[in-house]
């Protein structure tokens, strides 16, 4: 259908729409059906700080980072903030929120200036009822979520923070490089909320990892000797 | 329709209706789908420590506690286990998982003996597509799963030790009692890896809690009051 092509290439950009069919929500959708929902959707602009939606507010759409980074998170009564999840570009999220009348369990904010494109609820309630074996896709998205969900409690039950900090910068970079030279694109303090410690104790973890290699400057953190890492990290073991 | 809920009432009893209604997901069905998926269903009996299912199989079903508790843990390399989450009578699990070619996440094995009910993988899938209307019936199951996991993932990196192991008890003994005695249906360890701990320091999270009015001895937690426990956990706050 080259007329929706072009029409979907003005609303678009090139790299856009690789990261969106990278999405594991968007990318599980038929071709047709995901030219027929982007052709409904909207790009949403905003500033580093800015709150897209609010923990208990009902949900209104599923969403994927065009560019940038968004952060999931609960803010408790006392200050203390637990981050759930951060999303980069290519991520989804709220994709099984949409499907009914429910509300976002966290808050999601941007990290810095970022760009979300937004899917409205009824186009894809719509999409799902005149469709059904897309529910099959729908949920192929979901099932990678639960998953992610499941990894991040059992890693948060059973590995200590210094592991769950070097698990961090292993996943976080590139496998194929002796050293590394990492840019965390967000405050230290958010790292920290990330992985469940206070900055004090996360600043702590960085001392201890200084003799294995690894340092923290500004935002930055280098990794000398990649494979010394996993060596430490099979020893937690 | 007579004929089938006769059908029904042959094949499970009353409570195990009344169980099977309460879950998150059967709950959330049409009656007459529910019926249907029903009488193609089957109750499976597991001895004490007997696994349903483990880590990396292919997904087979959904599966609901009719009595008797189950466990969904990951046990890692060095024999640390993450227990996941416990269910109870009327909980169900693996809801997400069966409308696709995933495998599950974690193993479940029974905790002492039990009877689940088991609905098979192509029995849903062909519920799904015949019906379209249910996929959001479905899906409602899955977001209070995912709500779960995710109060999970807030309480673990939020909250200390001690702060979890005082919401387990408040959470799992009446809330209109002053004084409390709940027996634990598993053994210590297991709360202590559901709690993300080890069994010492659940030792000394009990014993840091004995000038609180809470007791624990063999599986029973007695609480003399509870209402100072309710004021202990809002002072972590």
């Amino acid at each position: 259908m080259p007329m929706s092509q072009h029409a979907l290439q003005n609303t678009f950009t090139p790299l856009e729409l690789k990261r969106i069919c990278s999405s594991h929500f968007f990318g599980a959708l038929p071709d047709q059906l995901l030219r027929s929902i982007l052709s409904n959707s909207d790009r949403i602009h905003m500033s580093s700080g800015e709150v897209l939606f609010h923990k208990g507010d009902t949900v209104d759409g599923v969403y994927c980072v065009l560019s940038g980074t968004v952060k999931l998170s609960i803010n408790q009564i006392d200050g203390r903030e637990a981050v759930i999840e951060i999303f980069h570009e290519g991520h989804s999220f709220a994709e099984a929120l949409a499907f009914n009348d429910a509300t976002y369990p966290a808050t999601a904010s941007a990290l810095q200036d970022s760009v979300v494109l937004r899917v409205p609820k009824p186009i894809l309630k719509q999409s799902i009822l005149q469709q059904p074996e897309t529910a099959e896709a729908v949920l192929a998205g979901i099932v990678l979520h639960l998953h992610k969900l499941v990894r991040q409690i059992e890693s948060l039950k059973t590995n200590s923070a210094q592991e769950r900090l070097v698990q961090y910068i292993l996943t976080a970079t590139d496998d194929q490089q002796t050293s590394a030279r990492l840019e965390v694109p967000f405050e230290k303090k958010i790292l920290a909320a990330l992985l469940g410690v206070t900055p004090e104790t996360l600043s702590r973890l960085f001392k201890q990892l200084q003799s294995h290699g690894v340092s923290l400057e500004k935002r930055v953190i280098t990794v000398r000797d990649r494979k010394a890492l996993i060596k430490l990290s099979s020893e937690f073991l």
